[in-house]
This record gives structure tokens, C-alpha cells and sequence, in this order.
């Protein structure tokens, strides 16, 4: 067990609710969580349907309870946990249940928009919201933040670029902060020209240089469009203009963001890609915990590099930009039209450059429709982006066929 | 005029003396109170001996009361500040009464051991003390400090380097940091053999590749030394152990210092090598400033390297961390062996390699004396200062005869 101060250790501990309790951020978190037992209390955790990842998590962070989002994996959980004294529930009521309990601290780790309803839901009075998932920024921002002022309720970055920034931005100096900048690895065709990105495979585009992550993101990696996606996060999270967020193509992800200040400081978060890193940070924030990352040699490193992102070979990352400055429904059409974009190109049926190409033609369409005004609740953020996949799977349709 | 904040706009102006105006930090301080002559109230401009520089700089800055510290001077000073309404005085009692007058924030920036009376004597109850000045740490850390804790004053570092991990060094957080590092340029002879420094010129000593500097602080930069006394401020100026602090070449100068936290953060203060960002940042602490330096922009910049210092080939860095850990009045000495040793290399009279050789002998000869025993007052700091320049030059005649 790490050695965290006498003020953490004396502390009550923190009551956690973690949706999306079984994937990797999930997964970092639990590590925190076991060699931190008497700093945290486990609530519920929330899974979408493995019942056997679920009621390990479960019984290793000794949870009072487990909830999966499939009811028809309902006998499955109760069956493992059978003897643990864990409760054990399922089905979209259970999962509404579970983040209506009282707790301290949710940890939002559902993956895509089904992150939503629940993550919305757990925005509470008081509660800090440590956000891992995308779609609530990208989608709903909006409506996300919204909630979260009307609440009284503190949101906390997951991501590491975020998180970063979230370190080194005094909110106090708002008014002296000059340019917010996500950090990127410029992915595997960093160097592509054009006619190389062509014909690269799919195979060669889930080749990431530094991160292990899914497939989805790594292909949004790739096409740049991750960072797009964090850029509109980032227009969410600091109360900055569009013009202040920037993007700089760092391949050795060192440095994770940067916050240039009007006096020339330039003030940085550097580290391991280890998402134990961010996660601690929301969890002891404003402390820190002791945790056994690898830790950033800089002089074995020797080298960090530095280049301004090319929104001519990346078109993802210009088609964010301009949905973010679009603002209403145009980040939510965008990240469904890039993921079903994304898919059908992991299945051949379109090139890696059709994603980009994809993604314009369908935003163009659903604007030229009128269908990008803003949502104003959840439902509209899902209609719209059911409008968007059945768009751009008739955009694929058309170029395979 | 720069755009600062209303709330920093309508504040009472900050009532400043400033101790050693006329020099490389003065000059840069006096650009930031110009831009913002609403803010800021100069109570006392101190200089050395210049009459016309400091009653031109009094002039501009509009300040109350100008004084220099050669009473010989006194005439010429008169004179220059003829009809202008600032008061005029000289001498050392001139000094410290000016020291005196109420204020909020003195800036320490005179060079050498001239500055301890004078600094010493302004640290007052509640005042912000903005220290520039070396000796003051290095030659009488302990008894500088406690005497900053005594008055519950408040002690700001203005070195670009310190002033670097101040900015990301959360205090509330000390028992998760790890490592407090300093980085390096490495000086132009960074990449030289022993037997190539065995022959460098003081002309060669002289060309620093990132900062324009006074010829003492070059060559200590060439040495190393320079590095070795900032890590000797550094464990004064930081509640850390010897052990936590650290050296990281970087000839790029651009992240000026880092902040290792235990989470595996590694948190850092870049720029580009201009000393009104550090400056400004201890005028407008907490705040900050709105400084017309140039934007640091690494895409342009490129590259960032860093590794390791090595202590064979700049066996003056091992020197200071050795008298750091020796505590007493090894800072002190070795400070005055260096001084003097220096001199004696850009005289010809020793080669680059003899300044450790000479400091690295008086250390030994010193402390076999039993000459290395803390000082209780600044009184033995300036005789064991003393001290230690007659051995040394006794080390240079015997070597250059």
C-alpha cells in the first residue's frame, strides 16, 4: 500500500458510484481503489453486461453493490455474487437507482453515447462528476453543463489532456490566460502524405504509437478526429473562447496540455501514459495520492518534438473545429457520422479517407435540412444522432456500392 | 499600455522599494511598472553608485525618493535630480533608512554580498519580499530565512529557474512531491571533453547560449557553479530534502523548472528567457500580469532535449551540492572561492578547469581550520567570506607563480 498523508488517511471516506466500472478506466481505477481501501467506499458499480468482469470488480473493491445495464443478465450477477453480500440489480431502471444514491464522487466511464441518460442523471447537488465519457461534452454539452451549474455540481476531467490542462488553469486568472492547448501524438500517419493515407488499412491505423485504447478511438486517433473531439470537450470544460483552444502534434505524449498565460508563463502537465494519473488526480483533487505510475524520465527520454497540426492531411480534426464553432447539434451529428464512418472502414467498405469525407457530406446535408439547431434535452441529442448514422450509412452505401 | 484586470486595475497601487534599480533585473522591472503606472507606487529606487542612471530611472518611474549606497555620490545626484522632486540621499545609513519606509514589496536585485545588509534589513513584518539577489540564500540561507519567518514575511523568488517551480509547486501538497528539478542550459562547453575545457578562453567562457548575463554569472553558467548555487536557493526557498532536488540539462532553455508529484504529475513552467515573465509574476502574485514578452512557441522552437549533468566534467556542480549537504558556512565560502577564482581565470592568471581545483582546495583548507561552522549573524558570514578570498587568491599566486 502506497504512503498518502495523515489528512487523507483520517479523512471520511469518499462514497463512489463508477459507471462504465468494467472497461479500462474502470479498470485504473479499481487499482487506486484496492491499495487505497480506507480512503473510499464503493456504492454501486455499473457495467453494461459482463457479469463475471462485474462481480469480480465488485468483490476485489469490497462494493455494496452491482448493477448491469442489460436486465437480461440479471440471474448471471445475482449467480456470481451469490455469498458476497453484494447486492445485485439490472436493467435502465437499476442503473437510474444506483446514481440516485448517496455518494460523494461518480465516475462517468461509460463508453459512447451511452454515457448519456445515466452520466445526466448522476449530476447531483454538491456531487463531483469525474468525467470520462465523450459524448456528454461532445453531444450534449450544452445541455451537460447546464446541469452541472443548475446543480451546484463540480465537474472533474478524466482525460489526460484535460486533466492536464485542469492541473496547470487557475480559474482565479481566467482573464490571464491567453491560449488553452491539447497536446496530440499526431497518431500513425503523422508523416502520410495524402496519397500514402489513401490506401492505408485498417490494420495499419490501429497501430497507436503511445496509448493501448479501443479500436473507435484509435482510428479517431488516426484521422485526428480524437483531438477534434477533445478540442470541442475542452470549449465545455474552460471558460475560454474557440480562438484561445489550440493543438499541438506532440508524438512522444509527454506533455498532456498546456495553458499559456498573458505574462509568458507557460505552464505544463507532463507524465507517463498512465491513466491512473488523471484518475487519481479527480479523486484526491484538490490533494494528491501516491500512485505507482512509471514516472516521466525526461533525460532517458532525451527528446520531446513539437509541430503545429495540418488541418489539410487531417480534415477530421478542421470538420470538429468548425462543428464546435457551429455549436447546436453539429458536435453531436459529427461524432455519429464518425462513428459509423469509422465502422464501415474497419469492415473495407470505404477508405480511411472517406471518413473525413463522410462526415463533411452528412453535416452538410443535416445543415442544408435544418436539422442542427440545438437540442434542448437528451431525446433530441439521441434523435439527432440517429438521423446522423442512418445518413452517413446511406453516404457508405452509395460509395461501396 | 497592456489590458490587465479591473480588480487588478482598481487595487491600491503596491508601494515598492526597489534595492539594486539600475541593474539587469531593475531594468526589466522598471519596463513592467511603465506599463502599469496606476498600479504600482515606488517608494525608493536603490542604487549602487550610477547618479545618472538612477535619477533617469527615478524620473521615468515617477518615484518618491532616489538613494545611492556611495555616499561620495551624493553631490552628483543632487544635481541630476534638480527640479524633479524626488528626494535624493547616499550612504549606507541612507540605504537602510530608505529600507524602512513603509511598503509592500521589496525587490532584492542588488549584485554580490553587497546586497545582505540591505535585503537582510527590509524583510518587515508582512511584506512581500522579491528576492534577486544570490547571496542571500547562498551565503546566509538559514539565517535569511529565519528571519523571513520571524517577520511572517513573505519571500518570492525572482530567478527565472525558481521562479519556474514556484509557479507549480503547491505548497498545500508537500508531502506528495518527489522531485523539485532545476533544469540547466549546460553552458557552451556542454558537450566539450576535460581535455577541451583544459584550454577554453575566457572569451569562449563568455558566449552563453540562451540568456545575456553579467560575465560572473556566464562563467558560473560554463561551470555549472551557477547551477549549484540556484540548487543551494532551492533547498531554502522549497520545504524539501537535499535528496528531492535535482539538475536536468536542457540546452534549450525553454522549461525553465519542474515539480515531480507522487501521482506521477510532472508539473513545469516554460517561457522564452525573458525576466519580466518571473518579475511580473511576484508583482502580481497571486495574480498575474498581462507582460509584453514573447510568446514561447515550441512548434517553432521544435525540439526540446534533456539529460542527465555530468558531475565529472563539471566538478563545480558537485562542489555546491556537496556544500549545500554541508550546511554551515560551506555555501558561504565556496561562494567567495568562486568569486575570486573566476576573477582569476578571466585574468589569465588560471585555466577553466583550476576555478573547481581552487574552490575544491579552500573548501578543504577551511573546513580543516574548523572555519565552516554556521554564522550567527551576517557579521560572520562577511568574515568567513572574507576568509575564503585570501585563501583563494593564496591558491591562485602559488599556481600562477
Amino acid at each position: 500500500m502506497s504512503a498518502n498523508t495523515e489528512a487523507a488517511k483520517s479523512a471520511a471516506p469518499i462514497r463512489i458510484i463508477v459507471l462504465g466500472a468494467t472497461g479500462s478506466v474502470g479498470q485504473s481505477l479499481a487499482d487506486i481503489i484496492e491499495r487505497n481501501p480506507t480512503q473510499f467506499e464503493v456504492v454501486a458499480l455499473v457495467a453494461n453486461r459482463n457479469a463475471a468482469a462485474l462481480s469480480d470488480l465488485a468483490k476485489r473493491l469490497n462494493a455494496r453493490s452491482a448493477v448491469l445495464a442489460d436486465g437480461r443478465k440479471y440471474d448471471a450477477l445475482v449467480e456470481a455474487l451469490h455469498g458476497s453480500g453484494i447486492d445485485a440489480s439490472a436493467g435502465s431502471e437499476a442503473v437510474l437507482e444506483a446514481v440516485d444514491r448517496p455518494a460523494d464522487l461518480v465516475v462517468g466511464a461509460v463508453v459512447g453515447a451511452a454515457g448519456l441518460e445515466p452520466t445526466m442523471a448522476a449530476i447531483k447537488p454538491g456531487r463531483r462528476i469525474a468525467l470520462a465519457n465523450k459524448e456528454c461534452l461532445v453531444c450534449a454539452g450544452d445541455l451537460f453543463m447546464a446541469r452541472i451549474r443548475e446543480n451546484n455540481a463540480e465537474l472533474l476531467p478524466v482525460d489526460s489532456e484535460h486533466n492536464a490542462i485542469f492541473q496547470v488553469f487557475e480559474t482565479a486568472q481566467v482573464d490571464l490566460i491567453e491560449k488553452v492547448i491539447l497536446t496530440a501524438s499526431g497518431g500513425p500517419f503523422r508523416t502520410f502524405s495524402m496519397e500514402e493515407m489513401k490506401t492505408v488499412t485498417p490494420a495499419q491505423a490501429l497501430k497507436h504509437p503511445n496509448w493501448e485504447m479501443g479500436a473507435r478511438i484509435t482510428i479517431d486517433s488516426a484521422t485526428m478526429m480524437n483531438k477534434g473531439f477533445e478540442v470541442i470537450e475542452a470549449s465545455h470544460l474552460f471558460p475560454v473562447q474557440y480562438e484561445q483552444l489550440g493543438v499541438l502534434v506532440h508524438p512522444q505524449s509527454a506533455v498532456h496540455g498546456l495553458v499559456q498565460y498573458k505574462d509568458g508563463s507557460l505552464l505544463a502537465q507532463l507524465g507517463s501514459p498512465d491513466m491512473r494519473t488523471p484518475i487519481a488526480h479527480c479523486l484526491a483533487y484538490p490533494k494528491r495520492m501516491d500512485v505507482p505510475v512509471k514516472r516521466l524520465d525526461l533525460a532517458a527520454l532525451g527528446t520531446l518534438s513539437f509541430e503545429e497540426p495540418d488541418l489539410e492531411r487531417f480534415p477530421a480534426l478542421r470538420l470538429a473545429l468548425e462543428a464546435m464553432k457551429a455549436g447546436g447539434g453539429a458536435p453531436a451529428a459529427l461524432n455519429a457520422a464518425d462513428e459509423v464512418a469509422v465502422e464501415a472502414f474497419m469492415l473495407g467498405q470505404i477508405g480511411f479517407l472517406d471518413i473525413p469525407a463522410a462526415i463533411e457530406a452528412v453535416l452538410e446535408k443535416l445543415n442544408a435540412e435544418g436539422a442542427l439547431t440545438s437540442a434542448s434535452c437528451v431525446q433530441d441529442v439521441l434523435l439527432l444522432d440517429d438521423a446522423a448514422r442512418k445518413r452517413t450509412r446511406e453516404w457508405v452505401d452509395a460509395r461501396s456500392n
